[in-house]
């Protein structure tokens, strides 16, 4: 999906921060699950927190006027969490597709009310096995 | 050391957004690089860039008008990189220290005036080597 | 012109927080900019700094998955200087077009290789006119 | 007060981003709040809102790792707002103390259960007389 970035994103090295990366994997994120409400509520509203996050930076980003394109996954479902796989890439006009980050999340999901974990819904986990995908194919992994 | 959160650093569900989280270990580690100065450039200026993140989140944070504390140190040397961990906690007036988050960042060295990947300087592997600790403890991974 | 709100950009209170309004207006300018860029360089690339903002909030905004919509004009130009008028606006499904942000910019033109104040140049000012319309109507003026 | 001023506060021309000075102001305001609270309920509390920002910015910011000094006062009291006048310093070392942004705000008291505005309460007034200060000096005024 294609996702805005903000000339702010750009830090005073003039790439797209590497932390506003992770900003831009957010919008993606709520957007997706803005789509996956199909009338009901969205999964921000039932209660979901991000647990872990991993992102491996592949080539730097200058800002333009143009979205970037933002792939994003379902790698794994458990009982009370799921993992989403994105990949952000942008292509300059008449040039090919690159990918500038993979990266990967640890969704929790929990209870609004009770602020306790909670199970994934029927209804949640049959929307997520729709978006099922690889494996994020990181190239480093620290301490491994 | 202490970073400081601000007010803005909460999103809409009154926590220390996860992103933040970033922009705090990013805040530590350029306070780090100034230390590690010396009288000469800091590392910001010889020239690092972000190749990778990992950060687990184990409990929420509530702004508050106190700074967190953020332990960073060197969980490895390549020769062109090097791997930093960090410890992001917190204590209530007569409480317990808490983590909020633990992460590791795989940062490269490159050639400011070129932009190609360059050696890590003896300079700079021997005030690294100053700062190293043990791996850091995640409790997830993802794929694994 | 369209302009996305990013879900981070509401605040602890849960509507879209005051600072933020300004990185929006930053964006339709800058979006404007380019429109006008007509081949030649953009005013971000010929030099231009923001002197003097003046911004009234008249409702709050709930973060929606729409974007809001930034009219953008020019209230007037000097030697080396000119001024902008901002109007951001949004409206729900079916609902009538709400007002919520008015604010004014000073923009000043300066020599991107000396630092140094420079004329609006002829270009950019043929550029502007075409972009003229009335004062902001502000409500509140402190002091006055 | 100090205020801290982060890296990622610069943009991509390698200067204090001019929205982020709204954001050091508001970090001062928010403390300032803090220590108004003398054991009760902080105005963040209580209630309240920006209604009006002017800011003036006189002289481009660098980022170094000390605070920045923001001067904040009391410009006026009104049945249901207040005003506020801003100044924000900084000295490099051995240098003179130079001001680069001078701000004013107008805040809103609202009641937080019902969103309706409500008066300024004698405690309240009480704290906000004891910060009484002059009108900001703004040199620009659009359309003035």
């Amino acid at each position: 999906m294609p996702v805005t970035v903000r000339w702010s994103d750009m830090d005073a090295f003039g790439h797209v921060n590497n932390v506003q990366f992770l900003r831009l994997l957010e919008e993606s994120r709520i957007a997706a699950f803005e789509q996956l409400r199909a009338g009901g509520p969205s999964l921000l509203e039932t209660g979901v927190l991000v647990a872990r996050h991993e992102i491996e930076y592949l080539r730097p980003l200058a800002w333009s006027a143009r979205p970037v394109q933002v792939a994003l996954w379902v790698t794994g479902i458990g009982g009370a969490s799921f993992d989403l796989g994105y990949e952000v890439s942008d292509a300059e006009p008449g040039g090919p597709e690159q990918v500038h980050v993979r990266a990967a999340s640890t969704m929790v999901t929990f209870d609004v009310a009770t602020g306790a974990t909670r199970r994934v819904s029927d209804r949640e986990r049959e929307v997520l096995e729709g978006w099922r995908g690889e494996q994020v194919p990181f190239r480093r992994r620290a301490g491994a």
